[in-house]
């Protein structure tokens, strides 16, 4: 295995440790270097009072996504956090899905800054549902887990 | 009841309605005038990877609170729509429960533009961790929930 | 003149008409329908204390373009006002001139969100140095000037 | 002189080497532990279209304001950049000058994050007409001043 495989090998073991990802049902579709997909299936437990994806879903698989992006450039020994975002909502977000791709716009020595988009998908179509611009920040020789639960 | 009371009644129908605040188990604590107050119990299901509450999770009751603060001024036959929000997290999400605190800042014809604050709070010390700026907009006679279901 | 030509005399008019952009010094370099680009060369009035443009002058630009960007997707009888932008600062701004690329990524009824983004140029060497998300509200059937100076 | 006022120096000779506050007219009223105050009087020079204040002018003094307000409580030997921000323009700025009030809402080791706002001010009336969120980045060892123009 190269380094990017075992990066990518990270990033997938840390999105199974989020367990919060589990209950939504989000899914990690693709990783690449600076690039992140995350899916969401539609489910009724998702959704606000007309029946749409929640704004809170939406935004957590596009932050997600973001730290994903982000994390695939940083080195093995690094853990990363969520400093800011901001989000907005473009159109109801509906459909069979979510899907969130995001990418890394500058990844500077501590910070890194990234853009992701929403679409919602019904069967062949997307539209696009949300936009995100984000800041993460890398926090050297910092295990990616925590021991303690809480 | 007086108008006040039909609107509170009107947010406490709109917040069971949301399904998304049952599968996080968020509760509606307070709601009064250009006010909310949003409670989220600690529950591994919430957590990212350190254990922590999940960024999502914590953006989802501050913006859920911005929006009903918001409600609370609005006509009885208007519903709501989140426009954008931005959201910065100071610290990490942990303890008991995470306490939502949202104001309305101005409230417009169209647009109301609110702040909250996310504490955390184990035991009986709440910790400043997160702040956002959001916008909503009013969506003047529409119903605030679907027939259909997606 | 066609429709399209009749909006971008009516941009390069209300250009004009913002002394702000006199003072700073900025260029409308290029409008086209949901797109526009926005020049501002370097002079040590834009500085802030190490020299760089001020990060001021930088959102100026980047909030201006994205307010003709969206303004070019209204009706001739509208104004237009920003509700709120955010923007990343990615490396210093400087070089010979900063420019400015605004587009549309939604036009709704009421509001138009854009993203811009802002170039450092050095002779043949551009270098991404900010990027914005923004808000903006059409404000229909209102003069785009006013004969009140204050 | 103690600290603070060394401190308190150090920010007043930052604000003056900033010809773009120069430039604009504007003043440091206040700086304080975490606070800062910045005055912007009315001149037709500053305004947009409709004759108010410019968007980016109100932009510019808010994030000036949290940067000093970030800046009163960094070692003197740090400078400091702004990251990002996100400013909601709440009414029209308009009156016989804007103030800027910025404070600290959580100073980290390398990050600050601070809140302003912005009033217009006419004769004894002052009106808030926009709010800012914004995260700063602490230099270490960094003059905050440069020998190069440019």
């Amino acid at each position: 295995m190269n380094n990017d495989d075992h990066i990518k090998g990270k990033i997938r073991d840390s999105f199974k440790r989020q367990a919060f990802m589990k209950l939504i049902g989000a899914e990690l579709v693709l990783i690449d270097s600076g690039y992140c997909e995350i899916k969401l299936p539609y489910k009724i437990e998702l959704s606000q009072q007309h029946g749409y994806f929640h704004a809170g879903a939406v935004s957590t698989i596009a932050d997600n996504a973001c730290g994903y992006a982000a994390f695939s450039l940083m080195e093995m020994s690094s853990s990363i956090l969520t400093v800011e975002f901001k989000i907005n909502l473009l159109a109801p977000a509906t459909g069979d899905y979510l899907l969130s791709k995001a990418r890394v716009i500058k990844a500077g020595k501590t910070l890194t800054v990234c853009t992701a988009e929403v679409f919602s998908v019904m069967g062949t179509v997307e539209k696009k549902s949300a936009i995100m611009q984000s800041t993460l920040i890398e926090l050297k020789n910092r295990a990616d887990y925590s021991q303690e639960k809480k």
